[in-house]
């Protein structure tokens, strides 16, 4: 795609974009927040305004910003919305274009399930994401998402091991 | 695999498939059956036999050849298939193999949910394709489907936000 | 990540051992033991230990040893897991780092949807895998699984196609 950076290159970048985001599921998913900030360069912005106005008055209070700027707005803001409940996100099918030397962006499918005390939801949507090398690093320096459908239950869930 | 394709230009041509199905499921679910269609050679093939017996009478009329020959017959197909309804489409694991400079075979794990008016299900099953590189890009010239199982659900769908 | 294995070396190992993941979980789902063994070393070792105690008296009889070692072995288990059952097994997000030109370690995010007669469940987790290349092919050497959640669902299964 860019002239400036050879296939060999743009190759490995991809898969260690692939893994980036493969940490940052992980992470997501074990409520582990220093881990999960680290995914994000110090200054990311991770825009989930499409996403607020389709939970609305669910899992985060209405006057929240939905637009978090930095890795502690970020914490704060993924803290507030998954803490004490059970999730799973997984992303597929990543279209990963590798712009320049230290600068690329991807998008990637995305299917998450989340159980909170008396309610849960199945999701599907797609994440529309920068990336930025970082002291030879990848981290992700934008993030928003879009979604195709939200599917909420209420009740308790299922019975879960 | 091939001995005349070296490991680099091989792994450049995987992950060139890889991008191309993900545009294909994301054009599938957008319904942007223009997009679509140019995800496929113009005397590309799609064989849903198989699929048109496990869901007969359901979103494709009884009479519908299950062979589709050609990008207008493909989009003719698919979007009497979809149409009306909200469909997620995930591509999992796939096994791509080069087999010349311009040609590639593949399967693909699937997991689809459909939604209708008035009946949804979760499918699961397999791609089977063949793929042809044309002008430097490389589009799907065959594509079938094996299933594992189809879940249908009668009555409204569970509230979608 | 090791400085005896050069980016392109390291991107092809990479990929042959996701292409062998992928073979594991088709073998798996067509209930295919011969080529499903044949994913493995002859001393592979597949730990359960947190999954059997997920589903204690459920699929696998209680006294049966978590710890399968050999080839035979993980087939007398995994055939005593499902055999009867329509499974679906996925495998996402693969981290895989080649730690040297004949090993490797590997984590994949697992959703396994496992019919039995009068019951089925949906589980999320992770496989915890290790590699090694034989004969110039790479094998799983060590499997564990660990679980984020595991729904139970008793009565029959929807309706299936």
């Amino acid at each position: 795609v860019s002239a400036a950076v050879g296939d060999l290159e743009r190759l490995v970048a991809i898969e260690e974009i692939k893994q980036l985001k493969a940490r940052y599921f992980r992470t997501l998913d074990d409520h582990d927040w220093d881990a999960y900030v680290a995914a994000f360069t110090e200054d990311a912005v991770m825009d989930l305004t499409e996403e607020m106005a389709r939970h609305a008055g669910a899992a985060v209070d209405a006057g929240t910003d939905p637009v978090s700027k930095g890795r502690q707005a970020i914490r704060r803001f993924i803290a507030g919305a998954l803490d004490g409940s059970v999730s799973v996100h997984e992303g597929h099918m990543p279209i990963i274009e590798i712009t320049g030397p230290d600068t690329a962006r991807g998008t990637w499918s995305l299917h998450d399930w989340v159980s909170f005390p008396d309610s849960q939801f199945h999701g599907y949507g797609h994440y529309h994401e920068e990336y930025r090398k970082v002291d030879g690093k990848w981290l992700i320096s934008f993030m928003s998402i879009s979604r195709i459908r939200i599917a909420w239950e209420t009740g308790s869930p299922a019975a879960t091991a």
